[in-house]
């Protein structure tokens, strides 16, 4: 029998003391056993901080996305293990690509995202600064920066290797330390990725604990610098969620639960459209992967009064044609579900689903696998006729291969039927009609974390109603947890505290290694393009002569490039217009000027100017004034063993200092 | 005495069973009753949700902030009844510019906000879109809609006006209704204030409700649409918070409660520097405005070992100088508690900061209005010789004119005191050095909600450590309550749903409203540049005739605007450069020649080119290439009478259709 160990404080701990077998969902003999009383969960959470915590935040974002990025890699090298082990959940190979590869892709997405949406720094700038005094010489900046405690998840039993890593990835790309709790049924997966991930060797001591068993007094010792997330059902979140010592320290605690998802098939879908055979299509596909035990699963399904016989036919041939049983065998398109205890609650939920509704196939008791010591069940439809009274669809989640359809009147009638969920992960919309999809959305979107849409347009790349994506939110309101995770870099504050910075521009710059305006500039250096990028420093600045722009310019920028536009040809025409004061120069003109007056001729370290951001025309330019233009290192990211991109803060301005235009440049600077 | 009514379901409604006397601050005389047991607590839900909720979701982003500010200017206009009403709390003049204007200027900043930040419309964009099939036919973008409940704001005693406009200004810039619950101790001056928002008429039926007194069972009768947001102490807090209704719904809370904030006097900060006196005036004021009843008061002073007779006795000083009576009173610098119950809190609280440190100045035993029926107290400073060993100067809060100078040793020695706060609102840090701005940043700063650094550059525009702005995060991690109040947008969004929406080019644009690259183009109109703001549609597209690009046009325009990098001007050396295949085109010729295409001579609608966004060159383009540019319609946002800003879509494109360039161009174009 397996032992499903911990690792605690560097340290693999077998089962002990109240250790729970574990039996496998496909032949019901025990295969396992995890759980350890003896469990120092507190010594866990001291490891971390003290050890896995330092280690983390001594790096930059960027590293942290490359030991991602290695990690993923490694197990993608060694899944087969994770396949081999993960059968005996009752998941088939395909289950295993959503669960398996579905958290490798997650923390690929998060290690690309830290390269291309963080800085190489350790702090994380959250919006741009706000000027908060008249004279320049008082700032704000929202910066983001790690929290010192560790994040503490409590996972679900359908995904023991995505569930995971989609939350650790985003908090070691946070820079936080995590101690991950997978529910007992499935926990020798998650196990046996953990035994992956600490051998790959590129974690850090401490930046990965993992609790086989319960928690312990955990929560009791958690405070400010803490996180706890869960993911699974309704009630023990709600007993999570109550701990006194969470409440009463504020402890941050996010939810995932299992909700009443929706999908509605679109006024505009009938039958014979595209969109009708995509509808039948993800309908059957989400009442059967993984049994159903997903909980972004379509629990109801809505649909025209028109159609209703219509897709209860077609949904029904697709189940029929579902072959259930061992997943290890070919062909199996449905395992098992993860015990006969979850058994026996989809078996009790969908009774009460059964008294409002009427089953339109599937039925544990005429079923061939019904004596299987497995916990095999049948897909099981249901129809409800009158939604509006029924309360049981909308209420009670049977977690496993079971859907109830139910007719909508307009698409007034189906939003309120959505609503009727009390907040939910996903309701999915199949319509090919935009004003469909935006009336859906204003009246039932508060109701949802996800909203997906689905036609004849996007059905060759969309990713299903049920997979959560890395860089979208997961989560939604009510029912559904009140939590958010994932949604690209929103998923990594969750790990960090926001923190509202006010100061001079010196004091900002200093802290978010970002050159604010009005801090320090320093000219006396050779010009800036002639130095590698190592060389940079933040405020290194060029100031340029200045050029004088004559009426002979702008006439042959105006007939060389074919910008007759009036307001650089007719002063008459130019001064009715109500932002300029007579005949005024092309901006296009003022900024290849300035190129001129700051670019270097001959070879250097700056490859190439690469992009421009945040151009704006502040004052316009008339033949006789002088423009000369001031640039100034603001950032500095690293791109490759060659060249790293500097962002520039570049002024024009007049003979009279008026500022003319403003911008950001980027270019690639040899290192 | 005056009657402190609850506004109800469109209906003023006096005190009744439960009524609860309120007296003065200053005499002690009952000057006020409020609150109502038989208040319809209930069906001021239903009417927020029912009339309230639908009226301002029906309203525009920009036309809810033109609402906020003209209540605000209302305000304004009508300030002096509620500076009149407000001394009987114990505020001084001075006290109400903070509380009245304060929460005035507050409401303006999200007008402008609202205007400048958000969209002409009923969706809010949350980040840009995110291509998730390789064909552009799947994408995914995360948008913000009001909810459809309620925001219930339970209010501290000690900024009856601020405290209720700095959360009412987000909630109806988001769309949601709100029912304020003032603290009944300082109730009339909300009801004043209520009464001139309701009177103004500017806000529709059932935006706003109050209620003076207890909420009753309110908050058992919430769900995933309302949000709670508290604002006093952490007891309190700590019962809201475990509400079993708000668990069992997830309903969102935010708690904004008292901390132990601190100043830090940097190393370098000593006797005889601007910074010191800098450091000792802001104590001096944070201990004393509002009687030191303020949430970010500064309740500890942190100060290098060998400065701390130095600080303590300038400390003393100044607060020898202030002024303690009669707010009406001329000359009076310091008003009264709100409350004898509060005075005699202080008292008690002050008693275990005494256990354990030295009282240095002011003492209710010896001081001369120790007799007043009123609520004064002295202001009173404690020295704390080892904060490290000391508990209660880090736990216990004197919600008074009370602080606790304590020495540090060194800059790790003063973040771990700052962090034995277990999370704080705000912690100042008065230094010239960036070093020691960013290294208390990297130790302390996830302990936080807001750090301010002041210094002589900063002074003369600095806001003060006390004084939460609009523009930044309000709030903190633990003891501060674990919630976030405004900081700009992020405030409004706290009264949406974030909800990830998936689909294809063409829905998302449908939903959005802004145009989404792959949505439909319809280019067999006009010129858009020749049609009116108004005619415009997103998606309208213009496909110009290409140009062929001739090495002439590279040296043409090399020598005219004097840039002559090698790229364009050496074959050689630029096919050593990484980037590029030979000599190439320069990227302002580019974007020079792009406008040619498109721009239309004569006067016409465009009025001007404003700007340019997101510019990125993707590939060189050679003599010989020919460049040919699409424009598509974006986005609209109306600016004025006369004109709206028009952002429009931009792809170059070689005469192979490779993407040379893609960028977004802003124009203004008149009605």
């Amino acid at each position: 029998m397996r032992q499903v160990h911990s690792f605690a404080a560097g340290a693999w701990v077998p089962p002990g003391l109240g250790a729970r077998p574990i039996a496998s969902a496909v032949t019901g003999d025990v295969i396992a056993e995890a759980g350890n009383d003896a469990l120092d969960v507190r010594g866990m959470r001291a490891y971390a901080r003290d050890v896995g915590g330092p280690a983390l935040r001594a790096m930059k974002f960027h590293e942290r996305a490359k030991m991602l990025k290695a990690l993923a890699l490694y197990l993608r090298e060694h899944r087969q293990a994770l396949y081999d082990l993960s059968f005996d959940t009752g998941a088939t190979q395909a289950d295993h690509l959503i669960d398996v590869d579905g958290g490798i892709g997650t923390m690929l997405v998060f290690a690309s995202k830290g390269r291309r949406e963080m800085p190489d720094a350790q702090v994380y700038l959250d919006g741009p600064p706000e000027q908060l005094g008249r004279g320049g010489q008082f700032f704000g900046q929202h910066i983001c920066t790690p929290l010192q405690g560790v994040a503490v998840h409590i996972n679900a039993f359908n995904f023991p290797v995505w569930g995971m890593l989609e939350k650790v990835a985003p908090t070691l790309l946070a820079g936080v330390p995590a101690i991950v709790k997978p529910a007992t049924a499935t926990s020798y997966v998650t196990e046996a990725c953990v035994r992956l991930m600490i051998g790959s060797g590129y974690l850090p001591d401490g930046a990965l604990q993992l609790v086989s068993g319960g928690v312990g007094d955990l929560l009791d010792h958690l405070d400010c610098q803490d996180v706890v997330t869960f993911t699974g059902s309704a009630d023990t979140a709600r007993g999570l969620r109550g701990n006194p010592n969470l409440l009463n320290n504020a402890v941050r605690f996010t939810a995932e639960q299992d909700s009443l998802n929706a999908s509605v098939l679109g006024p505009d879908a009938g039958p014979g459209t595209p969109e009708f055979d995509l509808f039948v299509n993800e309908v059957q596909r989400e009442m059967t992967a993984k049994a159903g035990q997903k909980c972004t699963a379509i629990r109801r399904i809505m649909v025209p009064e028109a159609h209703v016989e219509a897709v209860i036919a077609a949904i029904k041939q697709r189940l029929a044609n579902v072959t259930i049983g061992d997943p290890r065998a070919e062909g199996t398109k449905m395992g098992a579900l993860v015990s006969n205890t979850q058994k026996n609650d989809v078996i009790e939920k969908v009774e009460q689903i059964g008294a409002e509704a009427e089953r339109v196939f599937g039925d544990p008791a005429d079923f061939a696998m019904s004596d299987s010591r497995g916990a095999f069940l049948p897909p099981m439809l249901f129809h409800c006729a009158d939604p509006d009274a029924a309360q049981a669809v909308h209420d009670v989640e049977a977690f496993g291969p079971v859907s109830t359809v139910m007719p909508y009147r307009d698409l007034n009638h189906a939003a309120a039927l959505l609503n009727r969920g009390k907040g939910s992960l996903v309701a999915s919309v199949i319509t090919h009609d935009g004003d469909v999809a935006r009336e859906i959305t204003m009246a039932s979107a508060a109701f949802h974390g996800r909203l997906y849409f689905n036609n004849r347009d996007s059905m060759a790349e969309a990713t299903g109603h049920g997979a959560p994506l890395p860089h979208m939110v997961h989560g939604g309101p009510g029912r559904a947890g009140g939590g958010e995770e994932l949604g690209g870099i929103r998923a990594v504050k969750h790990y960090m505290q926001r923190t509202a910075i006010q100061g001079s521009p010196d004091i900002l710059t200093s802290i978010g290694q970002r050159w604010v305006p009005g801090a320090a500039e320093a000219a006396d250096k050779p010009h800036p393009f002639r130095r590698p990028f190592g060389d940079l420093v933040l405020g290194d600045t060029f100031n340029s002569p200045s050029r004088k722009i004559t009426l002979d310019d702008i006439e042959t920028f105006a007939h060389f490039t074919g910008d007759t536009f009036y307001a650089h040809m007719d002063n008459d025409a130019a001064k009715a217009n109500p932002f300029f004061p007579g005949r005024v120069a092309h901006g296009y003109l003022l900024l290849s000027f300035a190129a001129g007056l700051f670019v270097q001729p001959d070879p250097g370290p700056v490859l190439a100017n690469t992009g421009l951001d945040n151009l704006r025309f502040m004052k316009p330019v008339e033949a006789g004034d002088s423009i000369k233009v001031r640039l100034t290192v603001k950032a500095k990211t690293p791109r490759n063993d060659e060249y790293g991109e500097v962002r520039w803060h570049v002024t024009l301005t007049t003979q009279d200092d008026d500022v003319v235009a403003e911008y950001e440049l980027l270019t690639m600077n040899a290192h």
